[in-house]
């Protein structure tokens, strides 16, 4: 059981600042920004490389939730990034997809 | 009209990796990896921040396409990041959304 499926089993506490049926946000516990926010499904999938076709409504969503929490955040103006690690030259940490939030800072280029 | 809309259009060469009715891919002119490839949607969306809610399958597509060139790429085993840049923050140059696609090398952490 990885760190996320324990926060979505309330197993442990996380700063959550979205809820739905399928997706939960929460923040890093290692922010690498002011703002730095994962998006997640509930339901497991590993990572990106092991999406199905038929999860493409699912993945856009974990995109406009995330377009949402930086809205709410006040980074609409000032502008963020979005970072999907997949394996190991990716920096995959956890094997439960999540798309982190960074902003609040200058992001420099390249990213990693 | 945006560098990528001239690539749509055919003024501009771009190595194309990828293309179907709704999305296209190339690599990017300034890579940041050994594999460096950029997609993008073929109707013009500025950035995800101006997403809409009726997007979510074509932004959740555009990952599925990057998880397919991932594997075409033979970056499936060893890793890959995927970034989105929104706004000043976040590093955004073109305001056409695209997904970078990062592999090849191990990306460091924070991303930027």
């Amino acid at each position: 059981m990885t760190i996320f499926q324990r926060i979505l089993a309330g197993e442990i506490p996380a700063k959550i600042v979205h809820e739905d049926n399928d997706i939960l946000a929460f923040h890093d516990i290692a922010p690498q920004a002011p703002v730095h926010i994962l998006i997640i499904p509930k339901r497991l999938i590993p990572r990106v490389g092991e999406a199905h076709d038929s999860d493409a409504e699912l993945l856009g969503r974990l995109l406009l939730v995330a377009r949402d929490i930086a809205k709410v955040q006040g980074l609409d103006q000032t502008g963020y990034r979005l970072i999907i690690n997949n394996g190991r030259d990716g920096g995959e940490e956890v094997p439960h997809l999540h798309i982190h939030l960074l902003g609040g800072r200058r992001l420099s280029w390249p990213p990693g």
